[in-house]
């Protein structure tokens, strides 16, 4: 490693209120310390955008404690290893981890997974599909609400990283599925490309109308990723024995004082329904299982994905309030 | 059967707003029809009363269809067979069954339940610890929360007549159980009598209070039966991979006009909580089992259990509103 090698990172200066501001964080340019025995040197290719960044900028109780003032912005990372003291690791492999919004940085090798970018995908699909997100879809849907050919399933954030993948593995599995997604353009791929029986946008229509029109029978399986007055919308369209995998709720975030409580929260009781909140690390010892599984349909043309790719540091920031804004289409990215 | 034979019965005149009146109701008094083959003359000795009977006088989505108006209040009850024209039941059998606010009537045979009073305890506790209270509270506990040794148990409403069986089974199975109740000397018999590790009652103490001070390390597993600002307490608290079974939410069924929402249903995602609405009948092939498990718990002496009964089909409406305003102890039953 060369003595000048220096990184550049974008620290929290202090805690967003609301939508977060580049003024928010701070860049700055350091010199890379030395290799120590069992670290790694990764350089940086992508960074996965996730609604979970606003999570930890916030100081409130959550998965993982909130990123501290005066820390590296927390994030889900690609690189590739410029430099091993680590056995395992070899200059050129693929390493993902809570690398950062960072260009480049020093790791313990503990703290990285290698991975294999599989022919024919690009390697950001380790991050998409193949990564973080479409384990999500596949644990939450799979684990946890199990759709039976026939059933009704409705996504919300349909369009997005994690709901266009659990969508797909419901229909994979025979169900009817039903999106719910904040522009016509996205409903149109969810039905046109990714197949799914129906859309709802939001903005056209009340949620509540479309699912009247869409799940006459009702809806078997929620896939839970906004929360608010579209969870609100849901609860009393629910069928027996209803499931609900509680993925993400991004409506709320970024919400300051009182959250907004689901007002039909008794449709839970009334229709007998099981709601269990989740993240990906719980199932950690699944993942081979779950990614074999995304390969596969990916293999057999039976899952689609989109990307939404920005790029550089700088871009970091608002990136983040593209998915509160619905801005993003499938996997959100930054390239550094 | 004497073809002078009447009966008396509440119908429901009119859905309640709030609290049940009395005036909602008409007391009628008519000739009971002649016995059919298949059929059962049944005098009624104990009706149930149950925050469900509020539910089912309203004209909202629930378990079952709502009480039409101009008929007899649906209700579960205890009576002894007066005569018989269905194989299988004789003259002084006891039968339990949704007989209603009646003094008699005359039922299909298949809409009832013959049902052995064991030595030792009085007929009544067939709608309490080894009945419908007792049964939910075994299938909530022992189905969906399974309590482990040392893990906290938080129960609300717990002096009623399922919250004090469902934190008696938690204590059975090693688990420290704090109940939430309305009076002092509800928390002192849950103390005292039932052997809780504790008490609040959120009358005298917030029960985010009550909680810091009892549940240090988080609760575990919260049994539900209030809904509204207890559950919004609990659900900070709630340590992570919580479950809560959701039996019911009193707070919530006088209410008119817009539900409370839980504020912080976040939680549930953060905690990786686990939510489950259940009614007893979910669990009907499996009543043997649980009446086997109490009954045992009662021989020995590891469930007490308290009785509210008044008299008369006239105290009935009111008798309702009673659990709502927590005058009851334990179960509320009127003997007729």
């Amino acid at each position: 490693m060369n003595e000048q090698d220096r990184f550049k990172a974008l620290v929290l200066k202090k805690r967003p209120v609301g939508l977060c501001q580049r003024a928010d964080f701070e860049l700055i340019d350091s010199p890379l310390p030395k290799l120590a025995p069992g670290e790694v040197l990764v350089r940086l290719q992508y960074i996965s955008v996730d609604p979970t960044n606003r999570i930890w900028m916030s100081d409130q109780p959550a998965y993982m404690p909130p990123v501290a003032l005066g820390e590296v912005m927390r994030a889900l990372a690609l690189g590739s290893v410029e430099a091993s003291e680590a056995t395992g690791f070899e200059k050129g492999d693929f390493v993902t981890g809570l690398l950062g919004w960072r260009d480049k940085g020093i790791f313990k090798a503990t703290d990285l997974v290698k991975v294999q970018v599989p022919h024919g995908v690009s390697p950001s699909s380790l991050l998409g599909p193949l990564g973080m997100t479409g384990l999500t879809a596949y644990f939450g849907m799979m684990e946890i609400a199990k759709p039976a050919p026939g059933e009704t399933v409705v996504v919300s954030a349909a369009a997005g990283a994690v709901g266009s993948v659990a969508g797909q593995i419901a229909k994979a599995c025979g169900a009817r599925v039903i999106g719910i997604a904040g522009s016509a353009q996205k409903c149109s791929w969810l039905v046109e490309k990714a197949r799914f029986d129906g859309a709802i946008c939001y903005r056209q229509e009340s949620v509540a109308d479309g699912l009247d029109r869409l799940c006459p029978n009702g809806i078997d399986i929620y896939f839970e990723n906004v929360g608010g007055d579209i969870l609100d919308s849901v609860l009393p369209r629910l069928a027996l024995n209803a499931r609900i995998p509680l993925c993400g709720l991004i409506s709320q975030y970024n919400a300051e004082g009182e959250a907004y409580g689901p007002k039909h929260f008794a449709q839970i009781l009334m229709k007998r329904a099981f709601l269990k909140g989740f993240i990906i690390s719980d199932f950690a010892h699944q993942f081979p299982e779950g990614i074999a599984y995304l390969s596969s349909l990916l293999k057999k043309g039976q899952l689609t994905y989109q990307e939404t790719v920005l790029n550089g540091l700088d871009s970091l920031p608002d990136a983040v309030n593209m998915l509160f804004r619905g801005e993003n289409s499938g996997k959100l990215i930054v390239q550094i």
